[in-house]
């Protein structure tokens, strides 16, 4: 009877966490929690179309680019595709918040056509953009989070702490994630799920925003 | 090996319920399945458009209003948010039923940014609306079916049973759920999901409407 | 603690399973892999609209024929609907593969308004689709993948194995879903999800296409 009860809230337990967005910790980078993909490497696209985001400035940003913010039913192609073997996107989260964790998901291997598109090495870099900061205050304030390897053989979301003791518990609201290999295409790199995980000091314009 | 028998059977049944649109209830209030938010106060519009709604006849819903009446990951956001600490949707049902119960959800506390924008204390009416009913016709059917309070410590989706010996066993293709205060929030009131089970009695019409 | 051990591991791999589109197998006819529908029978279109798509050629494809090759929540209503007790859909897969299964999902028993609208004696047949083919070349390649019936008191996502010795392990890129009976409606067949289930022999196009 002991055992059966274990079983039960374990089952019960595992099935709401996935419920939760999958994981259930909160996500500050998550789309409809207002976060938004404001800049990216070049995107890949398939006949012929690339470059064609090369001559536009910062405020073009490829429709495909908020999937790395949005959930999914863990399908392959519900990611957004960067040309080559690196690339990088940078997001301003839904608020500021001294980040603790991020979480890369790629798609699982039993779906997956191919996974030489998942990304390799990885940094994290984030900072506080002001509304009237000039480009020499943000270099400043630029915090490196956090360097990891997203490993094939370990289940698809993979969640790497950030060192908080580095950071000085600063607030950040824009990350870059930069990844400068993948698993071995030469063609594409796909970005399937980002999520930034920390805590915001409690402030009156950050009960305002929250829905 | 009993043991085994019984975890694996468990295991199955619920993961097929979360499969099955999350509970495994049939909703007669799901947009997929017909229903239509027809009316709601005022909604939350952030950066100044309050008010926005208010010069609006009858016809007007917000675009917001269906994720009330559809599925999510569980993510926060995926919500209808109304203006102030309390608020009200009509819901015109896929089909008249006898309603026996009604389900709501809201953000799970793991994923969630604030929680004080969850309704608290609510209730339901139905009627059923013909198509030649005029205002008075309506008043005189309208039922209560529940009274309920939102718990957040409770797990997010609660459902409540409606007492059908009130009711009368009566069809309702109509409801209403008004909520007269929020879990903390002046600013808004947010409804992720909102469900209403019961059943139809068999008919030509309902038949032909099946999807 | 043996026990604890095997429980925990069981609902991991459950839960993983169902967050990798369900099932955790690959699916070349999946709409996010580039799979299509190209052609089908007469949609069902409730209020008088029935026959609009008679009238069109080979390039009319119904908006909703894509739900064919989606994932949902499992919510009734996320179906592309036939006219009558019979039809068909023909799919253009992602890329060549040889098909090894199919699957078969309609809307489960739990959440369903009614389920007579459901496929019965179905069969799946398969080509491979040159761009320079002419009508008789196709019509030589045609090869009988499976008959199968869909039953009703099985789990609603049924898959029925390929004879692949009957193949010869031919390749095929476009497989024809016909169904000659659903499960009691004369007026609709509503089709949730088809998935088909092989492998591609490795090849630099194959690979160039993933993401
Ligand atoms: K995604
Ligand atoms: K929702
Ligand atoms: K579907």
């Amino acid at each position: 009877d002991e055992m059966r009860l274990f079983a039960k809230e374990m089952v019960e337990r595992e099935v709401e966490r996935h419920a939760a967005d999958g994981l259930g910790i909160v996500d500050y980078a998550l789309w409809s929690g207002g976060a938004r993909v404001v800049k990216h490497s070049e995107p890949f696209t398939a006949g012929g179309k690339a470059g064609f985001f090369g001559t536009k400035g910062r405020g073009s940003v490829h429709s495909n680019a908020q999937k790395v913010l949005e959930p999914s039913f863990g399908e392959p192609g519900q990611c957004f595709a960067l040309q080559g073997s690196s690339g990088f996107v940078e997001i301003k989260l839904r608020s500021g918040i001294v980040v603790q964790a991020v979480t890369l998901e790629h798609v699982a291997k039993s779906v997956a056509y191919d996974r030489s598109s998942a990304p390799k090495d990885c940094q994290v870099i984030g900072w506080y953009d002001g509304p009237d900061d000039d480009a020499s205050m943000r270099a400043q304030r630029i915090m490196h989070l956090v360097d990891f390897t997203y490993d094939l053989d370990k289940p698809n979301a993979q969640t790497f702490t950030v060192d908080t003791s580095n950071t000085d518990q600063q607030l950040v609201n824009m990350v870059r994630l930069s990844c400068s290999s993948n698993h071995g295409s030469s063609t594409l790199t796909c970005l399937y799920r980002f999520r930034v995980h920390g805590f915001e000091p409690g402030s009156p314009s950050a009960i305002t925003l929250q829905t």
